[in-house]
């Protein structure tokens, strides 16, 4: 096996891969990336077994052959060569030799045969997405922080990609707030899938910014996404998610409309004091144009500020200010809609314009 | 007590004073800032026993008093407000009404009676020296990082002031590697005073770019920083720091010079391969013009790489590579020295043109 390819080419690709490459005891292999070069076609491929990265890499000289390497040493040794160096691996057996003009270092690798073999898309039965990066980029951003870290709720610990009304929508929820978005408007194949949230995390760290299109297929237990000269192949969380578009308030009779840089001001002055009661702030709309942020008198004090804007009900719900600043920061518009119904029911958050994100926070029992 | 002061002055003083505030349970007021108006005159102060900050506040209005409060909620709450608006501490025996516009809190307080007495500087018996903050700055910056943190060796856990041939000179050592500058090249007072390493890098975070000069005198037990409205008072280290001028190699027959950011590149290239093995690389000259960093055969593989430089005899010494890459990361000079003498002398790097500064690397038993 023997590439020949530029430092930069070859430190970007390591970076994607090695990520994903694990430190599991029980199975070293893992720590390693497979090379593998079949007719001038060259790939770098990392799993922990629940996902694969793979990277094909386009070189100027190679000869068939493959070998595994530890991923990170290869990776960190690769980004301290110099910009512009052309850089050559060649294996012989499991003795990988990387050189570059002055520099020069041999590294233990492992046979090819022990890497696990790689789950494949079956692209006949695929059901096939395409969208710009960016809005797939911003849509997950604004979703993912809904998941769980909970392990004995799989379902919560991804993000469900469904179509309904000819629209792809993504949504996760902790079973304390809800987040959809969605992110295609026109649609006309249907999937219904949970995506685990590392595997996408891992896919949202791979965007890179001369990216422009997303593709994403989906089979009966398998997702891939393609980026670029990136392929990232995931298991599907094998699991049912909570029919979420019935948590959605429909009618909340109590709509503000506020500045959304001012509501996460007098959430992060109120949380200051919350510190010692969980984090529960109180929010209420009084009068004709008072809405309300206070924090329960405790030990360390107490706070209370007003935003003013017009009342059409008068109100009060208690809320986890950790939660109303998750979705505040993520949320894109100036302006936004602060919706409720009273202290039992939960809290609806829109922007002002564009209704195409949907974030749901529960109250919380005061 | 009363003052009205504008967000960012009060916000930028709190930060300071803030951190040095400590959450010791067994002495609770230790978190809070003790805030007095004495004739017009503010000053917020917090101390942890070992060292003491205070900073002097120009207020527009202000009713004399004393009052303690939790520094750290203080500082975020008053961070969080909007800059520009005008704020409004005032407090009741220990309860402490804080307004700004539309925003208010009350934040619980304690007896200013509690809070421990500050040490003073002797102002009669003091030895001061003025110098440029950005000299200091960055002389401290290229001492601090050889200083221990093995609380055993006391004198080891700072930086020694000292003058000797009409210098100050700072230096620092972990026994392993030695770091001296000279900050000041004609003093005529004399000091030898170990300060704590951790009151040196409260005085460091304590600059900000609109300050020219810092001022510092010593007492017998006592040092004091001086910056702007800002004073740093820390207890000095009770013990001897040893005799470090003795330790600098006078004779080193092996001399090369290299450029820096070469010689760190190798050496992170070696690094990577040293892990295993305690980090130890082999520095060695070869023939007339060549300098190997190499890492030592192990399980991940093996690395070599040289650097091309005028040679004038042979040696070979063992090092650890993160005090050579420490000490090539606070250099200044695109070229330096290094000098030693064979596997066991230490090895001195200095910069090729200012000799300000010395770092040594004692070897390692290869």
């Amino acid at each position: 096996m023997e590439i020949k390819v530029v430092q930069e080419k070859l430190a970007k690709a390591l970076n994607t891969v090695s990520r994903v490459a694990t430190s599991k005891i029980t199975l070293p292999i893992l720590n390693n990336v497979l090379i593998r070069v079949d007719n001038k076609k060259v790939s770098l491929t990392t799993t922990n077994l629940d996902m694969a990265v793979v990277d094909y890499l386009p070189v100027s000289d190679s000869k068939d052959g493959v070998v595994t390497v530890p991923a990170r040493l290869l990776a960190e040794f690769v980004s301290n060569l110099p910009k512009g160096e052309n850089i050559t691996i060649s294996s012989k057996d499991t003795r990988v030799t990387i050189s570059a003009g002055k520099y020069s270092s041999v590294i233990n690798g492992a046979l090819a045969d022990d890497f696990p073999e790689l789950p494949e898309i079956n692209e006949s039965q695929a059901v096939t997405f395409k969208m710009s990066v960016e809005d797939f980029k911003n849509g997950l951003n604004q979703v993912i922080i809904a998941s769980s870290n909970d392990l004995t709720r799989p379902a919560l610990t991804g993000v469900y990609f469904n179509t309904y009304d000819g629209v792809l929508a993504v949504a996760a929820t902790d079973g304390y707030r809800l987040a959809e978005k969605k992110i295609i408007n026109k649609v006309e194949s249907e999937v219904a899938a949970i995506v685990p949230t590392t595997s996408l995390q891992e896919v949202m760290r791979s965007i890179s910014d001369d990216m422009e299109e997303i593709e994403f297929s989906f089979n009966e237990d398998l997702v891939r996404f393609r980026l670029g000269e990136v392929e990232i192949i995931s298991k599907l969380i094998d699991a049912s998610f909570p029919d979420y578009l019935k948590l959605i308030p429909k009618e909340n009779d109590i709509k503000i409309v506020m500045k959304r840089d001012e509501l996460m001001r007098v959430t992060k002055l109120a949380a200051l004091f919350a510190k010692g009661v969980g984090g529960s702030i109180v929010c209420e709309t009084k009068g004709e144009n008072e809405f309300l942020v206070k924090s329960v008198a405790n030990e360390f004090g107490e706070n209370d500020s007003k935003i003013e804007t017009p009342v059409n009900k008068e109100g009060k719900v208690t809320l986890n200010s950790r939660f109303l600043m998750d979705a505040l920061n993520v949320m894109d518009e100036d302006e936004i809609c602060f919706d409720f119904a009273g202290h039992l029911a939960p809290v609806l958050l829109t922007n002002k314009k564009n209704k195409d994100y949907t974030h749901i926070v529960m109250p919380l029992n005061a």
